[in-house]
């Protein structure tokens, strides 16, 4: 039933802003010169190797090394559904994940090749996300507006280190209206990396979900979106030209700049169900009201 | 004299929000159903040579290439002071910028020799950086926070692609209470990366300076000022651990959380001169507040 409250549901994987190590209390000044203690919180480096291969220093939280790894590579097109997975090891002291694969792939050899004539990977990995779109459509997927408002409620009111310490990013996994997984993380890719990961190992669906990030709704995410194969792409944040290009191509319901009651739909809002009055959605309370990444 | 309005100066280099190519007109369907039409920025990749070396490519909104191309380079170690610029060649077609210095440095040769070791520059880069952080102590230099608070409503209220068509990042170059150059981007590095180009090209002082930034405070922002010279970084967003640690290892004064009348110093509390009454500073008006970026 569309109106049964699922989002009373536990999340598969929530934010846990008490973790000991993902935040740090520091003594600054305030604008009136008082000593004050806050919360902020930790980024590191964390490489990234694929089988022998170094492939990337991402700065992260540090939570999640193993998701963020095997999402990274799979949202890069490095790994694919096809290649086994046999280990992803991380050690926290040397701040590496390996993950490891039956076979070593032709991605990576080509990454190799690839790297050096262009001199960096930067470009040739984006290169190769976006041959990665290639043929790709979305499946078809309704979305509910109550379902939306439901969810961004749901997410917004549940606790998290952008609550307890700001400066950070979230994507959120959901279905229906029904929030999963929450991951946070200093740069918005690497949380979306993680739903990724997350997504990989415990062999979820994509046809039925709805990705919600905190982030602006680039080229590169909306891509990143894509190659999961998620039908549905939500942001409190705006848009760039070349990510709502992208999102129409493909397929991709595209919702950004939605707080309260408002939001905008600039690609696939033919598959909207408008079963919700948005008057009836109560503006977000001050103190629990995320600000939108510019 | 500290009270004179000095922000009433001319800028010399201001955001021009309706330059065409900035910003495209979408249709959308807002909230209600009804289609909209709304200015969203634009999104192009521009391809950084260093000589016959491709080095990186870059997703920008598009003007001064030429800026970001050699502000990239100058911030991430490849070009020194030293280096003698002969010339920046921009083509649009292409979308590629090739900065050429007199003598191929062995920035560029270590480059790429990391590179072909490595597998990708991107650890690479970000280590160069912080091996360039070693032995740098930034210039003392006073702060008043009256001149603080001129400056956030001087740069909140010009006019710029964040107030028409938002999903951007700003980065301003100030001197006192004067902001001089307003550079945005879909990136926020590389609004960063333009204000040093445009410094090195005009070759600006850095130790009477003070960068306003709408990002995070995190360590790539604070390792890219202190590698600048510029003593004071000022940001209306948070912090993280490392950003802070970076700051207070290189003395820069570093404030975040800048909205109205409040701000954090968790850096370099002691060169702010405290001569304006936070109660006299009124809040920021909601349709000019900018949101503070996640």
């Amino acid at each position: 039933m569309a109106n049964s409250d699922m989002s009373d549901q536990e999340w598969l994987l929530a934010p846990d802003p008490d973790r000991v190590g993902l935040t740090r209390s520091v003594t600054g000044t305030d604008h009136e010169g008082r000593k004050t203690a806050l919360r902020v919180v930790e980024e590191r480096p964390l490489t990234i190797y694929l089988n022998a291969r170094e492939i990337v220093t991402a700065m992260t939280i540090g939570d999640y090394p193993e998701y963020l790894a095997l999402g990274f590579l799979r949202n890069q097109g490095m790994v694919n559904t096809q290649d086994e997975i046999t280990g992803i090891d991380y050690d926290e002291e040397t701040a590496t994940a390996v993950v490891r694969t039956a076979v070593v792939t032709d991605h990576e050899e080509k990454l190799a090749k690839k790297t050096r004539t262009s001199g960096c990977a930067v470009g040739t990995v984006f290169g190769d996300m976006m041959e990665g779109l290639e043929g790709v459509t979305l499946p078809d997927a309704r979305l509910r507006t109550s379902d939306l408002y439901a969810l961004a409620k749901a997410i917004n009111t549940a606790p998290s280190l952008y609550l307890s310490a700001g400066a950070i990013h979230g994507t959120v996994l959901c279905e229906g209206r029904r929030p999963l997984v929450y991951m946070e993380d200093v740069g918005r890719h690497n949380a979306v990396d993680k739903v990724s990961g997350w997504m990989a190992l415990e062999g979820a669906t994509a046809a039925d979900k709805v990705l919600y990030t905190t982030g602006r709704l680039t080229s590169e995410m909306v891509i990143k979106t894509a190659l999961m194969g998620i039908p549905v792409l939500v942001s409190r944040s705006g848009f760039t030209a070349w990510g709502v290009e992208i999102a129409q191509q493909v397929g991709l319901t595209l919702i950004g700049r939605m707080r309260g009651q408002r939001f905008m739909c600039l690609s696939g809002a033919e598959r909207l169900i408008w079963d919700a009055d948005p008057l009836s959605i109560t503006d977000e309370p001050r103190k629990s009201g995320r600000k939108g990444g510019a």
